[in-house]
């Protein structure tokens, strides 16, 4: 694997690919490619979008690829497909939308869906665009089907994160947004021709005002040190307020300004100490989660199979209760994993 | 709190309610509580009902569990909400719809958002479910915003698994139903008043037949030691195949088909040693997911603050990459936890 990281430094798309499918399969000997093209990471500004079925992400996304291709800008689109979580194959369908992007040499696109865990889809994701970011792209968008946990997550490895929404999706979205909507550094209502969007972006807007906050002190006791560390000279220096932004994808309205909101975003971003919190927090995240899998690993290797059918057949039994058995497997790890 | 388990196994609502929330909490003390109620769990029939925003879910809900009063069944309904995993206080609007069934002793309603992780989320989930079973409610139904991984996690926890559709709820909706389809006992189009609901049927029985082993061969390679076990009399009774209902649930039609579907598909449960299995199923992942956290836990609280920002550090300015981090935070383990 490692013997791909000099010809991916050089452009060559197809050690690019391998090592993408190395990455998703968590192949074996992957983990001294990724250490080996770990320091050429950093350059790529990586942009999370996500958004509920039916607002449009995919001609979105591909939109601002093709917009930011006019600007010369490279382009690497990593679409992850968590909610097809049990086969391999996940229908991320319309990449046929895709269409007007092929044949460039300087826009990449990729699918991925989950093997095994969803721990498992969040790694590889954050693999995957590390893996495209040593590749010398400019920009990575990283699309994902929008609505739980498992897509707050992936955006998590993003710096700046667009949430899609469209007008008249169904009554409950409501409840959608309260939880994505903290995610969001820019909002876009896609198919703003459609009817509804105004109540749609006053919404939002409302929401935006109730969930981010709308008063200082709020703010200021939630980012503590941040806050007090600068001299804030006005009001948008300090804080991001997530804009609104309406779009009509199809037609290519809109597109220029959410680029320019998201070069605005950046750059408040690289602005004082932000960006290496952030990266920092990202940091963070991921150790955690890599040690999570890692331990649980460990002890289930180390674990005999009949040990473990002897205490799930006690717990159903009822003999013993879960925590009582998660106590004598910890146990067993304590004995007999460490020395 | 184990005091508490005596007067929940007499009818004592408000026992329940504190109880609940030890649990959501994750309070001290609710451990030994739940290891003393557990025991009086495997009464309760769990049921799943998981769909997008917008296919009336909720309405459903409402009306099967007016439906189970009907019957003189005591029911139980657990509000999941995994998309705001920011906050502390989803936004569950339209609980409000639930206002029929207030009043009506032999209802419980109760809601719950996540307060920490996702993990969290999943376990406190499973331990109220216990808690309402330990109570002694004839039917638990646990009611989530389905989409992702967060929601298959939790709809593992139920014995019967409800997939509730509606017609023309945008067109990459598709991408959604591959993954969520997989883990339907039964699936409901709602709303079925609605136009495009044909289409949306037919969509759904197309979709079945390609995840779902057309092929009898598959089902058998997939089920192995169960599939031998018996002599299949019938191709009902060998596999299950989820039916495809319509319901107008605001009208309260088609709830009495979905109704005697559950009952189909617990009898089909209840046959040979089918049940047992699922349970032994859930039990394992439960305990993986336990142990998981605990691991973590335990790491994370001997590791000093030091140690984790030096690492965190090393790998931000790329002098280590995540890998080789993990490898050193595990050694920690390895001389430090365990002895």
């Amino acid at each position: 694997m490692i013997e791909l990281v000099a010809p991916l430094r050089d452009g060559d798309r197809r050690a690019l690919a391998r090592l993408l499918t190395a990455v998703e399969n968590e192949r074996v000997g992957v983990d001294s490619a990724l250490a080996a093209l770990f320091p050429y990471t950093g350059h790529a500004w990586v942009i999370g979008l996500t958004g509920a079925p039916g607002t449009g992400k995919s001609s979105l996304v591909t939109e601002l690829a093709k917009a930011y291709r006019k600007q010369g800008e490279t382009v690497a689109i990593l679409a992850v497909d968590p909610t097809s979580p049990f086969t391999g194959g996940a229908i991320l369908g319309d990449r046929i939308r895709m269409r007007d992007l092929s044949g460039d040499k300087g826009v990449f696109i990729r699918s991925m869906a989950t093997r095994g865990s969803l721990g498992g889809l969040a790694r590889s994701t954050r693999d995957a665009i590390r893996v495209l970011d040593a590749a010398g792209f400019d920009r990575v968008l990283v699309e994902t089907v929008g609505a739980g946990q498992s897509e707050v997550d992936i955006v998590r490895a993003a710096y700046t994160t667009v949430v899609i929404e469209a007008p008249g999706l169904g009554d409950d979205v409501q409840a959608i947004k309260a939880g994505i909507l903290e995610i969001a550094d820019i909002l876009v209502v896609n198919k703003a021709d459609r009817p509804g969007v105004d109540s749609a972006v006053k919404a939002l807007r409302a929401m935006l005002e109730l969930g981010h906050p709308a008063s200082r002190e709020q703010m200021v006791a939630h980012h503590g040190k941040m806050m007090q560390a600068e001299v804030p000279t006005s009001h948008h220096q300090e804080i991001w307020m997530p804009p609104v932004i309406r779009t009509v994808a199809t037609e290519g309205e809109g597109i220029g300004e959410l680029l320019a909101m998201i070069e605005t975003h950046r750059q408040f971003l690289t602005q004082a100490d932000r960006m290496q919190q952030l990266e920092q927090q990202h940091i963070q995240m991921e150790l955690v989660d890599r040690v999570r899998e890692a331990l649980v690993k460990q002890l289930f290797t180390a674990l005999p199979t009949e040990t473990l059918v002897d205490v799930v057949s006690q717990v159903q039994s009822r003999a013993i209760d879960p925590q009582t058995a998660v106590n004598h497997l910890l146990a067993f790890r304590q004995v007999n994993v460490a020395k």
